[in-house]
């Protein structure tokens, strides 16, 4: 068995989703391992992981809109409100998902289904620079 | 170090949960890891994996009805709606849930609480097979 | 490779968090890896795990209150409430945040990022003990 870890960097350009399976499958193929797990790990409290249907871009729009909707920016609830409207909604909506998604590996690849992508989403309103840790744990070919 | 994987399918009827503790029990049987970590993934974008109380099953009801107040079918707030009004909602509670649970591996078995169970929850109202990718990994005995 | 698993009980006074990062950080140390990953996993239906920002607490304090809002207790959507008023929403709130994160372990320590801490949740009202299972999976240095 081998561990096999790469960092990689999504540049946001504010609050939304981006694909980053295609990212993540390289780090799969460079990393050797042929049947294992690949974990992805996000390193900021205001931008998570999922993973969600990659077919009908409308899909992640209607996410969008459902957490808009559960999570309001401004909501008169928040104390933490320093940082800007966006940023406790940002945090909630990182609680609600996911910092970390582990995806089993199978003949050297990600085996997602056939629909299922993998997907940044950035939860504040501002670009930001989101750094990503790749772990990659298993049997060699 | 060892690594064990395998494909579990799971026939729902419909809407609802699907105790799978017993087939995960099974496969870290078989994988003959001692200690380590036993991973489960649900290759879809409608059903999702939970960790849930195993006693009563009004738990299970009640989980069940808060989900459906929560993200109700045909709300008007989507678009994606092509493949009917429980689509969009099966998206949603999958990314408020989560496609894939890990649990440690103690003393050859899943070291799960006493009145923890492994449930898929079926989002969709009509029945699917679904797959499951369990990886275990970790000291044999 | 090698499997390092121990076990870690917190006595948590009611409802809240509970900063867990400084003893998760020493069981990664205790287990020589290098470079893998940790996974803290909670065996429990009422309480949970989250990564949150660790500097702010009111950070913590919203998510309480977003949370006692959106489910709160003594709803009558549930039935099961033989257990108390606070025990159906203890179940969904750790549904709808999480009982296992893993986390990457970078130079031997777990690579969080600089706002990131690891909290135990938890959702009932009377004080519990709760057990945390930490595995950490890896090379050495």
């Amino acid at each position: 068995m081998r561990t096999h870890q790469e960092t990689l960097t999504v540049r946001t350009h504010g609050r939304g989703t981006w694909d980053v399976t295609g990212e993540v499958a390289r780090v799969v193929a460079a990393s050797g391992v042929a049947t294992g797990l690949c974990h992805v790990f996000c390193r900021h409290t205001s931008a998570s992981l999922m993973l969600c249907e990659n077919a009908d871009p409308d899909v992640r729009r209607d996410l969008e809109a459902f957490m808009a909707r559960l999570v309001p920016d401004g909501d008169p609830l928040f104390r933490h409100t320093l940082e800007g409207p966006d940023d406790m909604p940002a945090h909630v909506r990182t609680v609600l998902t996911s910092s970390g998604l582990a995806i089993p590996v199978t003949d050297g690849r990600p085996a997602l289904g056939t629909w299922q992508g993998i997907y940044l989403w950035e939860h504040r309103t501002a670009p930001h620079a989101r750094t990503l840790v790749v772990t990659v744990q298993g049997e060699p070919a």
